[in-house]
């Protein structure tokens, strides 16, 4: 309960007299109450005037924001959840608005009993209660360009992600109820946008853990998040999650719609591609100190987020040397599998310039990989699934920029603008 | 992959063709896709229109809304994260504005260094995330009502209850860096709202898992959560976990403050008083269906919340019948100590009139009480920690009204208006 058993609670490294907590040793005093009485009770709470910069991040080079994303301001958030209303968001013709009285589900095909299914009867059946990530196969995007831009905060490198508690009825219920005839091994979902947009999941998947959700952190689905009902694909990535869910189509064959054709597949070193690839491999990114951050000498707990879509995380280890030596962070709040799981590590910070990074496994056994081994993999006009560590460089000034290894390898080829990443790049 | 399997999944009281699902075998159709663009990226998302009904209840009898209570909507949501816009709200003399950059916290008193922070010392220091639920002491004070009001609804019995990942810096770490005195037994808790509001919390309390609170499901507390810095106190009474946290004076004895002398205390059968009655003791509620709804035959999953301050959920229980038989309700969804749990319960409701309860115990071996039970131990003057089972009756046309029974020992005296409660009792 003094001084020394305190600094003993933090890291090794933490130097004595460097917290700089005490602003004044005697004459200061707290600040004042409120002389007069505050804001009165309302049906809903609203955000502080003061916090209206923490929103998402939406390009300013979108040629139009019915096609593309906003980024959930990860660089500003702490925990696993994320509020509804900072929710990442990836549209491909806007967001339609539906009444929930005219929403219906239709379950066809391949089944014995084709079935119609209102918001009522969804809500009606049995429901589970999972706190998943969702996150866009786009996600890191900013990562293929070369050389890494310095400004890259946070936001932009790993935004499009985000974690939420989602509620819906199994899609295994749903399926059962209808009889999915044995050839039927295809779930065509469609959604009810403008887009009409349709991905094919293997019906295995949908018997497994797929979610027909209607609530998120416990109310209704946001409008941009699917609203009335949406599909929720555990560790899957976010456009297989179909938003406004109007009909599943049992088949015996993928659509190989243009969400699986033309985008959302990946390009090899070597030319392949690979497409249907699903699952989101493990992440991590330090969110505080992150760049466009800015800190003075001292302590600091070096925060951010780890998730894989193979499971749960395992492990994530720190570097505050550029990678020359590694200590295993610590795991704060629920460690869940497929959700963002938080991060924390002290650090003492002497002022010198230096590079921060971390990187994660899962409890497969997956290791986010390098920069350099993730680009060898991948062809240089690839747009998704870049899940390699991302160095954040500290300057003698405080000031934080993006630590990128630049690989000298040309430039990467320009990425259209409105996909996933939300940005337009000149190379 | 059958009707057969599907329906051997559920409750084995479910009768063959009483799910309702099929609402057409053919000739049906998927409602359409939008035929134009939708709504572009905005920097946050909002509600559904459709959804506005969805906000907390605030009595429409209290005399002054600056102070009273706005009731989470537990009736319409789900899963065990409440929306920080819909989080409950109590307030002593309404919500003050503080501009973060002013905010200072003072920890002073029997302490070997006074200390202050700022907003910005706070968020460098080690931080900790947890999934808490924070409960008013008044909460279920309808309870008390006699004979039971019918058109009670879930959110009016139990709204004042809300859960939040919440992250923070342990006290313990500030009290370490001051050096609490051997005499400072405890805290005084002082808010910087015009009601300058004060609790006492034992000085072990706050070094064993108080949190000194600066974000809410990630993002910055609201304005009526405490911002920018509240404490949160597991398990504890909600008017202890003080809102604008301006200080903490380490004291030899408690404050006395009004906060716990003419509130917040307990009034026993036999007229003696409690005070520092600070655990929440083990609460269920059955959210859906409950007071004010209308469910048709059929199948129906049973939902409702469980939580307890003395720890976490074991083991929650369902009757179907007024309570001449339980059988044991599934957890669904994290269940974390000192958290809302959600719990759920297959069942085929044929049409006649009948009476839905939840019990709980947790790992603790508590028991929630029976109303009668309940009502035997506490005067009938009394406000706070009302937390008998909750009976929901269910007409044979589907409404769904109060189920209390009505104990017959006379009116309750009036409630005062603008407590916890938020409401005027005529008794």
């Amino acid at each position: 309960m003094n001084r020394r058993s305190f600094l003993q609670g933090l890291a090794a490294a933490l130097a004595a007299g460097s917290l700089q907590l005490v602003r004044a040793q005697q004459g200061f005093k707290p600040f004042p109450p409120a002389p007069t009485l505050g804001t009165p009770l309302q049906p809903i709470g609203v955000r502080a005037a003061s916090e209206a910069h923490v929103v998402r991040y939406i390009s300013n080079t979108l040629p139009s924001r019915h096609t593309g994303a906003a980024f959930a301001p990860i660089g500003e958030l702490d925990g696993i959840i994320t509020p509804n209303g900072l929710h990442f968001e990836r549209d491909h013709a806007g967001v339609p608005t539906i009444d929930p009285k005219d929403y219906r589900l239709v379950l066809h095909g391949l089944v014995e009993r084709p079935l119609m299914f209102t918001l009522d009867d969804l809500m009606r059946l049995p429901s589970e209660n999972q706190v998943y990530f969702i996150e866009c196969a786009g996600n890191g995007q900013n990562g293929y360009r070369e050389p890494p831009e310095p400004t890259l905060t946070a936001t932009r490198s790993r935004g499009l992600v985000s974690g939420a508690e989602w509620t819906g009825v199994p899609l295994r219920i749903l399926l059962e109820e209808a009889g999915v005839k044995p050839e039927g091994r295809w779930l065509l979902a469609e959604g009810a946008d403008a887009a009409a947009w349709v991905r094919s999941i293997p019906t295995e998947k949908g018997l497994r853990d797929v979610l027909v959700a209607y609530k998120q952190n416990g109310e209704a689905l946001r409008p941009e998040q699917g609203y009335p009902v949406r599909l929720v694909v555990p560790g899957w990535e976010g456009s297989i999650q179909v938003k406004w869910l109007r009909r599943i189509l049992v088949a015996g064959e993928p659509a190989m719609s243009r969400g699986e054709t033309s985008e959302y597949t990946d390009v090899r070193a070597d030319g392949r591609i690979d497409a249907f690839t699903w699952v989101m491999e493990p992440q991590s990114i330090i969110t505080r100190p992150s760049g466009g951050q800015r800190i003075e000498p001292g302590f600091h707990q070096i925060r951010g987020l780890a998730w894989s879509g193979f499971g749960m995380v395992a492990r994530v280890e720190v570097s505050t040397d550029g990678g020359a030596s590694w200590r295993e962070a610590r795991l704060t709040g629920p460690v869940l599998p497929y959700a963002l799981t938080r991060f924390v590590f002290d650090w003492n910070w002497g002022g010198e310039e230096t590079v921060l990074m971390s990187r994660m496994v899962d409890d497969q056994g997956n290791v986010q990989p390098t920069r350099a081994e993730f680009l060898e993999r991948w062809a240089r006009n690839n747009r998704y699934h870049y899940n390699a560590i991302q160095a954040w460089r500290v300057g003698a000034d405080g000031r934080v920029q993006n630590g990128d290894p630049a690989l000298a390898v040309g430039a990467a080829p320009p990425v259209q603008a409105g996909g996933c990443g939300g940005e337009v790049f000149d190379g």
